[in-house]
């Protein structure tokens, strides 16, 4: 289905780095649902590059809700949001040869050179601003059910911020941090981590961290919408992720499975398990713990320092330097992306385990 | 789309572990495509489990074609594979209290009770014989393209087996173990590993690593439907796999963007890599190198050492020691699911790239 | 996707007239609906050919259901259901020729010559069996729920049935029918209409009508997923359908405006409308009228008499004279594939609108 | 899904009558297609209301390409396209009563109120400019590869045009004509029948016939993604449609089945049919014919002409004027719709079976 994701609820994304618009259309939202464009703009804000670890690329994100809302509320008809595109240098880029880590060399191979190709195109980061969007409409109406969520950076080199323990708070403090962190005192750090590699010309990657609570269980299917599979499907969308993993992930392969198993109990008249490894998922369903994953994000691919390419011209190997605005670090803005990929894709499960009139009904 | 998978190219899963049989319908598959149902009956005895390190359960697992071959071919309609089920004691299980680390609760909650709960019932993993069998057909028919693929054990504890150094030849050893190891003198030590944690009544997990040689640059889409979120979300699907990680995954933390970006250079005329931190994907789409990825498998859930649950008709807290027939370890017998459900998943974003026919042109 | 139907609910069809068996999977039914075998069995006989108006080949139907059931309820999980061929004489049918009117060209392209063509392969009406067993089920749960539906022989030559003008009566006389009329005095002058036919070695066809009583108002989509546009693409499938129309359908033209409109009024506390030319839907969603509408049932197109085809061998005009088993009309036997048809679409309608659980709740 | 249609290529609508603009993305598009703006303003053109016997709204229809167009050609990736609205005059509408005949109730009903209820809102026939505009795109896509198609008033009251009898030349005459008929002579006498209805308050309707050539033989399903069903399914959409047949259609009903049996005869080296009663389908799979099907399309529902409805403040039935600019007649607009849609629709097919780069391959 290329460019839309969802079942029950859609979203549909199109746009160029360096075309006129970026924008989505989301398709099966419940009417009567509130929209309020301060929340979309706060993200959007969020997500925005800042200060000197970010791109000097200013984006200003002015967005517009062109369908799907009527006095201030959904209709259930599509909603389309479109921001336009500004501040577009298009001399910065051209087609000589492809940058390596990027998507240039296979879209090139799959659009038959007829990709736009000015600043990543289609492919640019630029196009999670209209995740963003989306996601800040949906995560106010998930919240209105009881289900919030937030992603932190979780590691980027020695520094390590741990993970979750008390997630309701953490998640609340976390919603308005554009540098996410359980512990901020490793904001500094991090960021000077970021400054060294820009300024070797090089850039750095790290493993962010989400959690979501509020989830109730029993959502998902056994085979293929496995709620770790229709998340990873969706996750491996933003930029730069190339590992995903849930509960305690990959570290469970360490554990014997007595230590991996979460034991039942009860508390307050509900069933509970003592411990999250397995991040609240058992058999591709919710457990109603909360839902914990971490993702793995690269160092950014566009680095000044210079790199072997193909000029496609000649055929011959060639140095290449890419030059043009670019983030020497990215996992602290994936974490919006993230948030908002995570709350698009909790909804679409949401309406099709209960129905999309489920978020405009009481209790 | 519930317990189907594909767009071009379906595959709908059914059976319960405890029924009459299991299966699966493949649709869209090219017509003219040999069925050869030694291979079917080949993968089917590599999946199956063997000796003291796995469960006494013994299956046959004597299929039947029911429809969409006609003369030893495909004709194009749908093909439907069952598999009877043998063997069942359902005396065994009974729903009395929910297995920790098990489907069980989060099935009760979303099926309301109505659940087959004997063995797993639709969870269970004697569902992936048909994921098995469906997948033998589709690995013949990637392989008269060009297209070959593996998986082995990658790590079980401090047994390392290293990664693919030589894919091509790797995949063509590796395609008849079943105990699939670069190593082969870590079956061992390994199987060793597995027997002392049955011994203490416990399970252990592993780490599997996969690599798919021969796809073509362009496969693929850049928003959603990117090959890793495609084939996690299949993988996902595979019981006890809780992380999935391409290239090199979540250690592409630890490299800084100059380390973890491949350098593109010309080899007899063809642009490639020159070397595949990035797993043969770029932006979502393969660039023509080999596919290489790892799945984090947890330890088997069922064990028979005492753990804590639920009583669902007291409401209590109690201590349940699972009975009947289980495996302490099935990372390896995930080898097998893994390859199926990749080559499925590839065959559908071929279908989708070239359309159905293409698998029957020559070239 | 082919061979599968629905969104919320999805049916797949399976298998071909001479082969092994035939089927369906069912999936996304909500868990614990009664499955009652007999009501599969006597809807099978409905559908059944019997008498001098029908093909002589006999067919038992012994149905299994494989998987999705359990003690006597829907699981929640994909219920397969296979029904054996039988009484299959191979040795009736060659592809020398295409038969005329027949999908046999048609297909021999599509599938490049691998099409299992006895019979008509998975083109058969046989196939039809199938989607009677599946849609008996969901026939039986939709009644829980207040929404019965039925269709009758409208029209054939000059013998007029008449249109439905006490739906919920006439629907509960009609279900039981295997020649289903509103005025059963029409059913030996229609008989003899079709003998007629035959002992020419000719076919005849007709029209039938369709109405679903206690369809809530809601339910559909404005744009692609209109009821009506839902309906007719399941509708179509029904081999020998060339023509669907909604409430007066074609007849509508020649109306004005202010004839065709129905009135708005209240009934009981309840909106209506005070005519239904309509057909129960307005911009593709109900309006909590009946739905009614009408398929065109083309005449049977194997014929004994001597037609015009093709040798495929030679490329030479010849003249070909359909042998084997066949119906002289079967217009009377689709009314029980639309009914089937129309219960499986509309349960998926359903589904969308209220969420899967909404079968088993009260009210 | 809504307001997307489409397997391999999808088409997704947005917008109200009367909001800020209307719009169509699409998706999976072959990279490459020419895309010829004059063509989408002169499609715009023949679809909008002229002269006497339409609304006097003025719909220019300045129409924006957002993405997915670089260099004048096909990216690849999706192409938006927005149409603002203009000239909206909100107060011309309000929500006091239902409008008989159109969709407010019903939509009132599945959305619980919250629609943009102002002229229709997303139920618009104003969106089908969006259908149109991208329709536009797609005709031109099609014609490369010799498929060619347009749509004709049949008849209008007495006033038949009769079938296509030489379709080849009849669709290339027919493309630019606003009001299109194989006999252009009855132009005057049917737009007389419809400035009658206007006179009297009223409104009339028509059936609409649509040829396509150039078809392969082989595309289509034979279970559920026929030919007809698909096509159907869309056409449903067109506001009004209430009826297709294919073919000869219901007058199939009439005839014995060897005089609806399409004989096969050999004309240059090329199996043919020597009639056309199947509308160039057999088993729901094109057979290499032209296509053919009729619409009903009923009288407008908007007529000035006092109506009986419900004022839903009181609950109190209430006679109902409708007010604001409306046509006395659609069908001849409804044309432009359904060529449109139908190109869309097949573009959809051709791509499922010959892969996306299908479109700009030679020969």
């Amino acid at each position: 289905m290329k460019n839309s994701f969802g079942n029950a609820f859609t979203v549909t994304l199109f746009g160029e780095s360096h075309g006129s618009a970026i924008g989505a259309v989301l398709d099966g939202l419940a009417p009567g649902l509130m929209v309020n464009e301060q929340s979309i703009a706060d993200k959007l804000a969020l997500r925005r590059p800042a200060g000197d670890t970010a791109t000097p690329r200013v984006e200003k994100d002015p967005f517009q809700i062109v369908s799907g809302v009527f006095e201030g509320k959904t209709t259930g008809t599509p909603l389309c949001i479109i921001i336009p595109n500004e501040n577009t240098k298009s001399g910065d880029y051209n087609r000589c040869a492809p940058r390596p880590g990027h998507a240039d060399y296979a879209a090139f191979v799959k659009y038959h050179g007829f990709e736009d190709y000015r600043g990543g195109g289609h492919f640019s980061g630029r196009i999670t601003a209209a995740l963003v969007a989306a996601g800040a409409i949906i995560t106010d109406v998930l919240s209105q059910k009881g289900v919030t969520l937030a992603t932190h950076v979780y590691r980027c080199n020695e520094h390590c911020d741990g993970h979750f323990n008390n997630p309701i708070q953490q998640i609340a403090a976390l919603q308005h941090m554009a540098f996410p962190l359980l512990h901020p005192e490793l904001e500094e750090p991090i960021k000077q981590v970021i400054r060294d590699a820009r300024a070797k010309g090089d850039s750095v990657g790290g493993v962010i961290e989400t959690a979501v609570c509020g989830m109730p269980a029993g959502v998902g299917e056994p085979w293929f919408d496995t709620v770790e599979g229709v998340l990873s499907h969706a996750l491996f969308s933003v930029p730069a992720i190339k590992g995903v993993e849930f509960g305690d992930g990959f570290a469970l392969c360490d554990m014997l499975g007595s230590q991996a198993n979460d034991a039942f109990a009860v508390e307050n008249g509900k069933i509970i398990t003592t411990t999250n490894h397995n991040g609240g998922i058992n058999g591709g369903i919710t457990n109603g713990m909360p839902l914990v994953f971490r993702c793995a994000v690269k160092p950014t691919p566009s680095i000044s320092k210079s790199q072997q390419s193909i000029d496609y011209a000649s055929g011959q190997e060639i140095e290449l330097s890419t030059k043009g605005r670019h983030d020497p670090a990215i996992f602290h803005r994936a974490c919006h992306v993230v948030n908002a990929v995570t709350a698009l894709t909790l909804y679409d499960l949401l309406c099709t385990r209960y129905g999309t009139d489920w978020f405009t009904k009481e209790g």
